[in-house]
């Protein structure tokens, strides 16, 4: 084989990313990513086989693809009754748009599956991207936490001597391990993050509604611009600043008018850093396990995902991380917004080549 | 006057309720209340004044009204920018509709005021809909601290000497003093309740999407049946108990096949007791107030709203209230499930009568 061409797709509940790479000589030349907002409870399950074709399609041309990697986490949506149905519901959809190529499904073992094999065991194929990204950063550094820090979710990832030793695989362990924290940079509901914030003198509770996202927090503090936030917004209106303060002025019940700018800056600042103080203690919890905590000044944080240096960074250094390496310095390509479908197509371009990819 | 009619109504973003009153001699002989679910900002604003016609249609005969009385929460709703905007839009609507009749509008000093009276102050007539339930309980109760448990919201109403005596007047001064705690006995976001729940031997954290309601909770728990749970559920399907331990299982990022349903009851027992923790505190809040504490042994617990008994009342018991009295044992008709629009129009029938109305 001289010329190699992948796609790696990550089918997630409102993201879903994918990623052409290219490969000649076992090098890779070429490495393209998109990410398309989808929120499949939305959009319609039905809507998916539309969304991967129009993905394959501004990737690649199909008669020069050689095989396709998935994994998936759109399982976990309500549109489907339990993950069963929608593990097998996607593999459907995958099946009916890749027909002809060859494709593979990882599983949570981090192994590349058929779609028959993947159909016996659904909820090892639920929720695995965690392990392709784990892969793919295992391959550069062999000791570290990986942080990934996604529009929705943190996933942490602990690799030692190369390998990754995450003790939980399936999403609901891995809530248990301190290995997935529910929150992200844009999509999170503020009134899930915090119960409180200060205002003037005193702490004010908080509303339950959906009134302001973690996006308009860091859209607030300029973290993200208005392109980063590529998520609805709560209320249905725009992304500039003074829209994301009205928002978040809601979150006590409030208004632009009751408010002073001062004012719903502060609580933008308040809800960051308890953000970055969840995930900081998801990291503590998996440092305090003994093969990581005896290996502990060797061990570097990775951060990726759209929130690695405002959330991801941040929680390493407040759990005492003395080195955080920022993906993008590994890499050539732009890995950091979608590191899962980089890593499920790598490990397919080298499962179909037969040997070592080098990037 | 022999006869008099009057309507109250409690104009809400999620809920609108309203209570037809008849009064012969000064004394009530009739009185309804309906509760309509109208998401004002999935039906559009502009729906609203079909809304009221609706509600009136259904409760009287227009001829026969003697005076309206109105109360409003809508503003809150981010289909308005800033809250003066939803309140000058309620009073368009309330005037269009009730053209002609004497309509008279709460403020947050628990004064009627007609509709241009109200322009001129808007935020005195938001959220004031806590003055109409306080007016009417006091009459009752001379010294008692009031728990609505609404499908939204909770409100704690302090009465000292009969008289209402508040810390706040605002939703955020409320929110500050425990005198407005967001959390609700259908609608709230179970992630808004709970950071972690307890699961086999371990903790898990929670997934922060809108995947269950409280609603979800109650009905598992036997509190409320399919009837009492009005709003829409989280998925968008049906409202058995199945249903509903689907969409909490979704909560640990699990299902109904991964968990048994003694592991989601258990899940759901956690979060009722954490919701009553809640609302216990911000009691306890009030109850720390010299005017209140000093009497502590003298006041009462009185509960209303949908929540009264599984959150209110639990709640007082565990902020130390040794008598609870449920709002149903003081009137003859039934207030407890919208006791704000019940109150304004008491009020208005008072106000228009000039007398004390008995009831």
């Amino acid at each position: 084989v001289i010329v190699g061409n992948f796609l790696g797709f990550d089918i997630g509940g409102a993201n879903t990313k994918a990623c052409f790479v290219k490969t000649r000589k076992g090098k890779v030349v070429d490495l393209r990513v998109v990410v398309e907002y989808f929120p499949i409870w939305k959009m319609g399950k039905n809507q998916l086989p539309i969304l991967l074709r129009n993905l394959k399609n501004r990737l690649a041309n199909s008669d020069s693809l050689d095989a396709v990697g998935v994994t998936m986490t759109a399982e976990l949506s309500d549109v489907y009754y339990v993950k069963r149905e929608g593990v097998n519901h996607i593999l459907d959809c995958v099946k009916q748009i890749f027909r002809g190529l060859p494709t593979f499904v990882l599983d949570t073992d981090g192994k590349l599956k058929t779609v028959e094999e993947a159909r016996k065991e659904p909820l090892k194929t639920a929720a695995a991207n965690w392990a392709a990204t784990g892969w793919l950063v295992s391959r550069k550094i062999k000791n570290c936490i990986i942080i990934d820090v996604g529009s929705t979710t943190t996933t942490l990832i602990p690799i030692i001597n190369g390998n990754i030793v995450v003790e939980g695989k399936t999403d609901l362990e891995k809530l248990i391990a301190g290995e997935l924290v529910y929150t992200g940079a844009l999509r999170t509901n503020v009134a899930t993050i915090v119960n409180s914030v200060p205002i003037r003198r005193a702490n004010a509770r908080i509303s339950s509604e959906l009134f302001a996202l973690s996006g308009d927090v860091y859209l607030i503090l300029g973290n993200i611009n208005a392109r980063d936030y590529t998520t609805e917004t709560a209320d249905g209106r725009g992304k500039t600043r003074e829209e994301a303060l009205a928002r978040l002025a809601r979150v006590v019940c409030a208004d632009v008018e009751i408010l002073s700018e001062a004012e719903i800056v502060r609580i933008a600042r308040y809800v960051s850093e308890e953000q970055v103080k969840q995930i900081a203690g998801a990291l503590k919890q998996i440092c305090s396990r003994r093969e990581v905590s005896r290996r502990k000044n060797n061990i570097v944080a990775v951060v990726t995902g759209v929130g690695r240096r405002f959330l991801g960074e941040k929680a390493a250094r407040k759990a005492g991380f003395k080195r955080v390496k920022d993906i993008s310095s590994l890499f050539k390509f732009d890995v950091a917004s979608a590191s899962p479908c980089v890593g499920v197509g790598l490990m397919v371009g080298e499962f179909a080549e037969g040997r070592t990819i080098r990037w």
